[in-house]
């Protein structure tokens, strides 16, 4: 079948034909034909030769990149209760080391051994193929409502693993507002890609006041999402009037990103950190450790999701596909055939959201 | 304006025109015209005289009835800021004593004094009137994708508060499954009726295996409701198969109902109940004690809802109107005028999941 | 070497001496000396053949009771690191089924299968012996001040258990008194036996105030305990004045015991259930899972404790050895040698809290 | 009365005689006589004037310093309940805002408006006088056990706070050891100060291994405490060997020092920020953020403390009392008279852990 392949730490990407048996399934596994597959900076990173941690399955030399999948149930392996042949379903990424407390009991997000593996990223072949076997236990089913922009469900639950751990430690004080709501409390989002999309509608759909931060107007389509969804799109270069923010996500990739934001914080606010890819740095005084000493802040990184995020992803889609209409179509910006893959997947595309690959 | 009126704890209820200055709002104050209100068994049971909590507001004979109201923002007062008109709106219920922690800081729901009042039910006027005034920070903005089925939205925030509560008693110990969802855990919902049906969908949303119990076979309306949201109905009469429980829900209104199933728990299981109206009592033998004791058994009682479980209730309508169609509109088994409501308020029609007054 | 045993199902105890191999040790393994043990309802229970989950270890006729024990360390296995020779340690009681979530992350007292064994109770021999051997894992080391009473670690260890699932469940509402203490929280412990005396302690410790409820007139050593802790003891057959509790807990024996205190329950009070071995039953009413609904009332059932639970018992003991002086040494109201020990473990000695058996 | 007296911002500190009113007693007032008062960072950075947010009481130009007291009850007002003449009583510093929902509940120590007071240090007179009237609400009793060391409970009480809100967050996931307990987990904490030794004694007390660090070799005290408590003192200049942590608490005043030790931090690990006072700085790179998001990192920094986490401080000092024995007293390094406060008050003496002042 055709796949799209890498050799980690080797820098390059191919599309070409591969010999997989899928003429066989153990009993409580499924055989799943691929939909679609979005490209994050992850796989860029994987291609560009810059991502460390990427490597190939154990004894190969191959890596079949992809962690962002959607495919439709094709065979059964005997002992599959909790799906039929043409189901949609999304394959989750990590697969626990089998060690810690954390694996042991299906949150391998928070493994400890860092022993896992990634489908796609570290140590086992992801979903940019045209078929693939996974077990029962590691797809999530799509409801018909959302199977047109379920490929935005891997790393919308991400973000939802994040929220609901912001949510828990938040739970050390009050955080609510008098009323018992989120409408009084402040978000300020850096960067406005997928990450950052995603979290001004999770976090709007709970009451909250979303600002979605970044070093530039927004594009036609960004202005478009956060009028649809109610976030106000800020160009910091203009300045900030941004004075009382109450949580920061910084999506941006930049560590430089978020510091100069902090001191706007509220008493007992909070920093989420997703992801950096860049090579930049930033100084950190006394003054501002200070101020989260004396304010109570709380930052936190967050990596990865369990199951229940992607259940729970799955419910935030269908929540945003009939209140926000097409906004969640128009994030995917581009679509385009494996064939044309690799020239998307070594340069990311002007005006980019999310770019997918159909296989279909 | 017209109004549905009783006056407890006598027994009746009266439609009729009632003079209420609707002509100057305070800043804060929002004018709303009444669209549709809800009929439950709390309603009926002020209308027999037979709920001995109900009262008027302070210094007055007569309570305009009714706390399930959806309506539509007419005027605004001067601060009124995250409403328009023409918004869709539903009103809390309960309003906080200003007193105990709990209500200071907005969860009114745990009130500890008991001085809060109740809008339709004790010491404050309801929602079955043509319109009705509130303050903002006692509405909850209704999106345009469930305006059709949010006179549903009172009843579902009680059962968000009470599943909010179970999930986070719940973290005591780890009760997802070990693929770090909810997909093994199996709920009885004991009750048909509209709350039944609501804890349905909610666990059923979250991964959870529901069965619906009843000691009948369930009308078409429940049948077509139980295989559309993916329940199974049982009629407790013909047998109860189930032998692992891992919660309870008693909506039923009998005492008597959830203590047979007690010993079909799992160890760490939990029984939530809500709402009793019987006169029945069951006994509570020794061996069932041991039994909750050794097993870990919780049990609790939920009453009310926080605004923020209001905002979450929003959330599940918009995910079950998209996944499930026409459901909540078929929950919707009556549709009366005001004029109509003297006799739909004294008795239970047959068939009834929920009866609405429209009062547009 | 001298041990108590039994022959579960079977009633009767014998002090007789057996052979076990104590030469040789695996590499976490520790022989210890025992101590002292202690004796309770449930040792009293095997004997007289009423506690029908009791049974030998499997491919054995026998079972050497004891549950609550207290040792000195005499031979470390070569990679036992925490302990030294001479070293006092209480051995925790139940030992994971390997399998279900909670027990593969060390948490056996919320065992999902119910596979796991207990020491002296059912598939696993206890330490009412002269010597055993343990895995370093299920010891917990005794600070030198609290050696005198740590044979009360045991029992303590399943009170620390419920106490932390009370705190950890009530923070879904606001429970501290508004100075931020709990000053203001009145508790009802049902049973002046050891496990309502350490119920009371620990509840002093944390500032709230404790009512020790019997049906009779305390002993000079209950008053003794109760004055010196702070507690009030009531005889409730004089009349329970108490109005207000937040917090009942049940350790009488009786399920009847808690059922007519729960209506002087605050709103958003709980009870605990801990333990009961009557055969007697009691009415549960509609208005009384009324009362549970309308006021957020929380009941759970409590068993066994986490190695956590041990260690902070530990921290409890030196707590009260230090503030309450001679107290815990006066619940050990008598001790016996192993010889006198049947008599002891078929009739309870008149004015008992603890008997212990001393070995040393 | 004798005061130690400061204006802030202006740079002094002056013992002097000064007249306050304490013949009359609101009911729920008390009248204290000091036992002695600790002198901190805080106070040493009032008196150098470089403490940019202390000021006096409205309306006064001059701030009766100190804010670590202990004092002995005189008087009571009439309503007063829970204390007796003679009972030894440490005042809590911070005084809620009466506005914010934190502070509305008793959990000032989370207020947001930041418009609270704080005895000694920001707009309310200390307790470095002869005596003070607290209310009752504001006063935490101290049992007999613990009077000679009951000084250091202020300083107590934020360690206790800031354990207690890492414990909270850190059932995010599992971070207990395989076998239930903390034994597993190491924690460094930079600093050996008072609230160094503390956070050791805490962290020790529920299991952690502790390592406390310094860019010097310990005092003789600081051995001492070290190897009484179990702990690890290691000269960081000497190289750190440590290369698996869990926890960095840091204490040590300067923001430069726990960020080399970040990448030594577990998955899941978490950093503690306590008080920083130094004019450093430290470089953020990407690489680091990216180690905070790829390992699930949690940093908070926490100030001040609630009621219940002084309570919890009372029964942490009687623990330790009874346990380290001298250990405590050991801390206390100087005791001064008023008289003899300035010098001190302007220059920490060599070997200082504490020093106090004595009143009596």
């Amino acid at each position: 079948m055709k796949a799209i392949v890498v050799e980690p730490p080797t820098r390059g990407v191919t599309v070409k034909d591969i010999n997989i048996n899928i003429s066989t399934l153990a009993n409580d596994e499924v055989l799943i034909k691929t939909i679609a597959t979005g490209i994050c900076g992850t796989d860029r990173g994987i291609v560009s030769g810059l991502l460390k941690f990427s490597r190939p399955p154990v004894g190969k030399k191959e890596l079949i990149l992809g962690h962002e999948g959607l495919g439709q149930v094709i065979e059964l392996g005997s002992e599959v209760k909790g799906l039929r042949k043409g189901d949609y379903v999304v394959p989750i990424v990590r697969r626990g080391c089998g060690k810690c407390s954390n694996c042991l009991v299906g949150r391998q997000d928070f493994c400890e051994t860092g022993e896992f593996v990634e489908a796609g990223i570290r140590g086992l072949d992801g979903f940019m193929r045209e078929y693939f076997i996974d077990k029962e236990r590691y797809l999530v089913k799509i409801p018909d409502e959302i199977r047109d922009i379920a490929v935005l469900l891997e790393p919308l639950s991400n973000v939802v693993k994040a929220y609901n751990e912001l949510m828990f430690c938040q739970r050390r004080m009050i955080w609510w507002c008098n009323d018992g709501s989120y409408n009084c409390r402040n978000v300020a989002i850096i960067g406005s890609g997928p990450i950052g999309n995603l979290f001004a509608m999770i976090f709007i759909s709970q009451g909250f006041n979303v600002y979605i931060l970044n070093k530039r107007d927004p594009s036609p389509t960004e202005s478009f999402i956060a009028e649809k969804i109610g976030a106000t799109f800020i160009n910091t270069l203009k300045g900030l009037t941004l004075t009382k923010l109450d949580l920061i996500v910084d999506t941006s990739g930049h560590p430089m990103a978020f510091i100069p934001l902090i001191n706007k914080l509220n008493k007992n606010g909070a920093v989420i950190l997703f992801g950096t890819t860049g090579e930049e740095y930033a100084t950190l005084t006394a003054d501002l450790v200070t101020f989260l000493v004396e304010n109570n802040i709380l930052i936190f990184g967050s990596v990865n999701a369990s199951k229940e995020d992607f259940e729970n992803g799955v419910n935030f889609l269908s929540i945003w596909k009939s209140r926000f209409q097409t906004v969640l179509n128009k994030m995917i910006t581009k679509v385009v055939k494996p064939d044309e893959s690799e020239s998307i997947l070594t340069k990311k595309p002007a005006g980019e959201i999310k770019t997918i690959i159909s296989w279909v």
